[in-house]
């Protein structure tokens, strides 16, 4: 099977999903004159809102340097890919459980968010890893000029994405705020995980 | 006419449907302090999320392999095409109800959701048997390479997955939790037929 | 300029609109045990969707068939094609408008529903007329094969939907019934000019 | 790397952007009998996506000529891409709040609405230009048909929208119609120079 129509359906997807998340931005209700407050007060959507999109868009540079090796996609490849994109599809709502329990500010409902958005970072990883592991097992799947030592290095990086998020989960149950960096620090290591991996 | 575009149209709807899903999970009303319970009681969403999302992920796959052998299309199966689209929309206003009965306990009220998902998820095996045996019936729009027994034996998925869904519809009718244990068996065995298919 | 980011771009216009009207589909509101009664009131909703999905899946099979012949564009047609999809859009609005008022029945707002409806479907239609005239006039921007009076016999179908929905604009302010089995008729006549201009 | 994802991924955003913020458009809330009172007293909302409806189509246009002299991107054009498409995201909820804040009549908070609006419109015109001065000094991106003295006669559009909007910004805080005018000029002066630009 060719590979075209699965990215055009995956860049379909991620396209998507990065610019719905905007729907989550709703004008916030406020006194008539005080907009400035409670455009203030929303803050922690905003952010909310920037980290994600930021994360979907790098996890959508990734898919696109993945894709660039395969040559041709077969059944489980294709699964893969579904099982992937619905982890991704999941950061949406986990956004804006983050969101509301940051502003209606309670530990207990701030760990429960923490720990939902962690898991699926760390699936999210975790599929990636498979796709990479399946990808170096199948070289049937891939370009000729892939390199074997490039695809074997560009692996390490889902395996340490992995380990901080599994950090950040056990941090979040000692304390929500160093669980909540370390998510942070998480997904911005993606970034510069992408700059690694574009430079191999 | 060429293939090119309905195929990006049909990866476009795919992609959207299977994205805006995810609109449904909503953050629920919760107690503060409590979050954690309202995630557990959201269940019957997750639960009709997944299986709505994997059921929308297996048709494109099947839309994939479908138009692989179709070289070029005319009238009658570009508007055959709307048609399948427009039953694989419904998918999401019937996954709403699905899960929204299962909440609000009813058996009532859960063998309409039954019925309706059953019902829809007849008609996407229906149009999908009308196109193979359209394309049967005019190989002209085929490419050359495809092969005549394949895609008789491929004619033969639909037609089982009508019985299915016919036999899930009766049982709804005596016995909803068998209704809907059917229909989850309907959509699962999507998957196997998309494998056996694969192979063929 | 290239036609192919035009027409990847009004694709995905048209994708997301056909897709999208679904999320007007939502589970009314219900006494539990009596959802079925809930969904057969709500035939106006699924009436509207229905009319609507095929009127906008029918546009795009015209935009595929009129870019068939187009070979490049230039500034005046990206403006062109962006003010038909700016009224395609539309479409959406006018649809849940129509729903409400044929629900919450009430002759003078169904009365100003089918007015919308009707200026949105003229409009289409004008825009149409407008493109098959200038590039009549701007032949170079088609393809060489293209053919002087298969293109002069296209135009001569927006310029009959135009009288069409006229007709309906002024049969709704005697008869808003009359008017809106017009606008039915205005619909479903895209359909047998599509057929037509197919077989030209 | 090839450009041809980055520009399937952004005319998908654009695409989408652009078909979502119909969704805005609700039917009003109105007494029976009444709609069109209530869609008359609509009009802020409608002149709001008007005006955003084609700004981001402009948008689109001017990313079109972009890409067209581009032939590879490389990290840091993709990043640059990914900021451009975050502030185009965010015209939907500035959409949404100029509507609200002009319909819910308060100075103070149509002041609120005016700057951020202004603000985006600003961050992309700075985020266009960015990008030109990039290539500008990166022309090992560039196909090599382009023209050193073209592009550079393109980087004046941005900065002169620059300009615009900080006056706008500045007006806004005298009085905030002149500040809305000028946003509007801004806007509209976008399609004036992309028509020098598709000139040049």
């Amino acid at each position: 099977m060719r590979t075209d129509r699965v990215i055009a359906f995956s860049d379909g997807v991620f396209a998507i999903l990065i610019t719905i998340l905007v729907l989550e931005l709703k004008v916030p209700v406020y006194r008539i004159g005080n907009i400035n407050n409670a455009i203030f007060d929303y803050w922690p959507t905003f952010l909310a809102y920037i980290i994600t999109y930021f994360y979907i868009g790098i996890l959508w540079l990734f898919h696109h340097d993945l894709f660039q090796v395969i040559k041709k996609t077969n059944i489980s490849l294709n699964i893969l890919n579904l099982v992937l994109i619905f982890f991704i599809t999941l950061l949406s709502f986990s956004m804006s459980l983050l969101s509301i329990t940051i502003k209606n500010f309670n530990i207990n409902d701030l760990k429960t968010a923490c720990y939902i958005y962690t898991t699926i970072a760390f699936f999210i990883s975790f599929i990636f890893f498979v796709i990479y592991k399946y990808l170096f097992n199948n070289e049937f799947l891939l370009t000729s000029n892939f390199d074997h030592t490039i695809l074997k290095s560009k692996m390490k990086y889902p395996l340490f994405s992995l380990c901080i998020y599994l950090m950040a989960f056990i941090l979040t149950s000692v304390n929500v705020y160093m669980g909540l960096v370390f998510l942070i620090v998480g997904i911005f290591n993606h970034l510069f995980a992408y700059i690694k991996i574009s430079a191999l």
